[in-house]
């Protein structure tokens, strides 16, 4: 076995299919997000793909929490939670998220993933014959907890109810069952029905896990996502969220009953054997939640600016993927074109959005997956459907009727 | 199935064994560190179970680091590593890694636990046949990710190069083979045989995987760890590393070959799918990594404290494990016991050292884990020892027979 040549053989065939991801290299410029320093392209750039959906890693208040936090307790947690890494900064954090979430406590990871991970496979690995219903889009940190967990999973079809029921019945009613979905699917921007497949969950005793990372801090009155907006937070047993999107920093947690995140806490590897978030992380991180609980003028200017875009590219017909959220999927089905349009998008017009190719998307639904914030200005959106216009002509790919303007 | 019910059971039958863990709240205090502000004990409490080894998380220029980079980049990366996400202050890290292990290339990840988890499950997934050997004590991180890979997996004595040949060579010569091992031991503190297990690898072509999480930043010339202090790091094929214990801060990486490194990038799901490391985060870890690299002071101090508390515990007989690290593991070898004498340390003698139950260490060997940093005083030292001395009469412990004074 030569194992170099593997690694070289296996990164040659990516390159052949073109799914060899490149990564762009940026530095953000504080106070003027969405612009960034790019250092393979021209020297500045507009962001239009970052998941920092609100701007709020720019917010003042998080930066002034993160600086105090560093200049009173130092930069890392310096253990695990368990062995000296629980902090008082962690212990306002998770008062917050079940405050937030409506629940009794929360439980911080160090990310969305390892919250997903772990949870899930210490829920489905521990509760004795525990069967899992997972939605078939779920994202890939849910399919690898419940992979990981051994536990008996049932893919039900994406977003679809009958088949969910279809599913429930036919399991023994004394059989644990856990359903785990989204509420925002990252890649299609589409909602789950939440509250029919909590009527589901209901009759059929069924715990509900629901992953609110694209909706946290973006839906309900105070930012409490989709679950929140619906008024059903209180019926589902898990709420998982993200401090690294909306919230603009880093981090995961679950939001639950109080025994249920004890019980977490106490068995999930993924959760005990790693060190603690940085307490100014944890800082930075309740900052944004407070203050996105009390103001909602981000989330209705995210919303108008989002109008704005697919607008515009309804003006002069550029498919992209309807759904209710806020995340604007254009297709380009092809990983080569797609890469190159976001090639030519980064050099001649200084617009970055990241190809989403293979595995994060199913072959032939390459994509640029478009992500407005209430930071973009008018005159951005306006040059990125011109550009996006120009390229769409050079590389002839297919436009919806023009609407009569 | 009554959810609540079970997980109250659980929870409970944790509580009776004595495994049930309490979280101290800190809140440390930078520039007093090892001093911390304690909620749920006396006001001000010293540490001594901290893996902020060197108190580099108090480091002027690492906070100096971290400010700077909040203030001109923001608090989140704001997306994976794909989209968006990596920073210039990612790339100059990765770089400082790959030198510091002198190896072509680094890899960064969310934690020392994710890139274990990551690295090991992508490699002994993706490579063809791969059969894992791992050491019976490896870190709950490397079990897990190998679990999840769902290679083989042939578990070898602790430290026994004897009983690692028998299984290398019983093993097919053209099945591709993984060697996983620690080169400290966090729990007792040893040191792995490194030279003859690369002997050993190079024997049977087998790849090597060492994790040096508690050795990074502690040993060796530049910090690199017990492999560069025995110039060794060009005969491993994977260095697995952290930036949350010596370095101060918080994440995890791995140090290889440019294929290999590319080659997890480009497959890991928990590498991929995840937000990156805040740029502040990196920043103030390539901060400490360079200090470390430039400054030998920290690491000589840490052996002489390290000593220090070593002979003194000898001086009244109490029972340590022997080992050639820096850590010191001072057995109870009772869950209550163990968490007794931790508590009233902390109430009474204003001394904070966690228990260490099960599942972190086999039941009946429950300890005190100690990790003396350059930042304790004499006087911190004379403290702790005088306090354990109290206790271990008050508990009838046994004792060493106490050498001539």
């Amino acid at each position: 076995m030569n194992y170099e040549k593997f690694f070289n053989e296996q990164l040659l065939a990516l390159k052949d299919d073109g799914n060899y991801r490149e990564f762009s290299e940026l530095e953000r410029l504080r106070g003027r997000f969405p612009s960034a320093k790019c250092y393979n392209g021209p020297s500045e750039v507009t962001i239009w793909c970052s998941n920092d959906y609100l701007g709020m890693g720019q917010h003042p208040s998080v930066l002034q929490a993160m600086h105090e936090t560093l200049d009173s307790t130092g930069a890392g947690a310096g253990g695990t939670r368990n062995i000296s890494g629980t902090t008082h900064a962690h212990s306002i954090l998770e008062a917050e998220l079940a405050d937030l979430h409506g629940k009794e406590n929360a439980l911080l990871f160090t990310s969305g993933y390892v919250s997903n991970w772990a949870a899930l496979s210490t829920l489905a690995a521990k509760i004795p014959d525990c069967v899992v219903l997972t939605d078939q889009l779920n994202h890939a940190s849910m399919i690898e907890g419940i992979r990981h967990s051994r536990a008996t999973k049932i893919i039900w079809k994406h977003n679809d109810l009958d088949d969910l029921e279809t599913k429930l019945a036919s399991l023994p009613s004394s059989v644990p069952k856990l359903i785990a979905f989204e509420s925002v699917y990252s890649m299609d921007g589409d909602i789950a029905p939440i509250a029919e497949i909590c009527d589901l969950a209901d009759k059929y005793n069924a715990m509900t896990y629901l992953d609110e990372v694209h909706a946290v801090g973006l839906y309900g009155p105070r930012g409490g996502g989709i679950a929140e907006r619906e008024g059903l937070m209180n019926r589902l047993t898990v709420i998982e969220g993200t401090l690294g999107k909306a919230f603009g920093v880093m981090g995961g947690y679950i939001a639950a009953s109080a025994a249920l995140c004890d019980f977490v806490r106490s068995f999930a590897s993924g959760f005990i054997f790693t060190t603690a978030l940085p307490p100014a992380v944890a800082a930075g991180a309740t900052a944004a939640i407070q203050h996105l609980k009390a103001s909602a003028l981000e989330r209705s200017e995210h919303q108008v600016r989002v109008k704005q875009v697919r607008d515009a590219l309804d003006t002069i017909g550029l498919p992209h993927i309807s759904n209710p959220s806020h995340i604007i999927p254009v297709v380009v089905g092809n990983p080569v074109k797609c890469k190159y349009i976001s090639d030519v998008l980064l050099k001649e017009y200084g617009i970055y959005i990241q190809p989403i190719n293979y595995p994060t998307v199913p072959k032939g639904t390459e994509r640029l997956r478009i992500t407005p914030s209430p930071l973009h200005t008018a005159d951005d959106v306006e040059r990125l459907v011109s550009a996006l216009e120009d390229l769409w002509m050079q590389c002839d790919l297919m436009r919806t009727s023009v609407a009569a303007q």
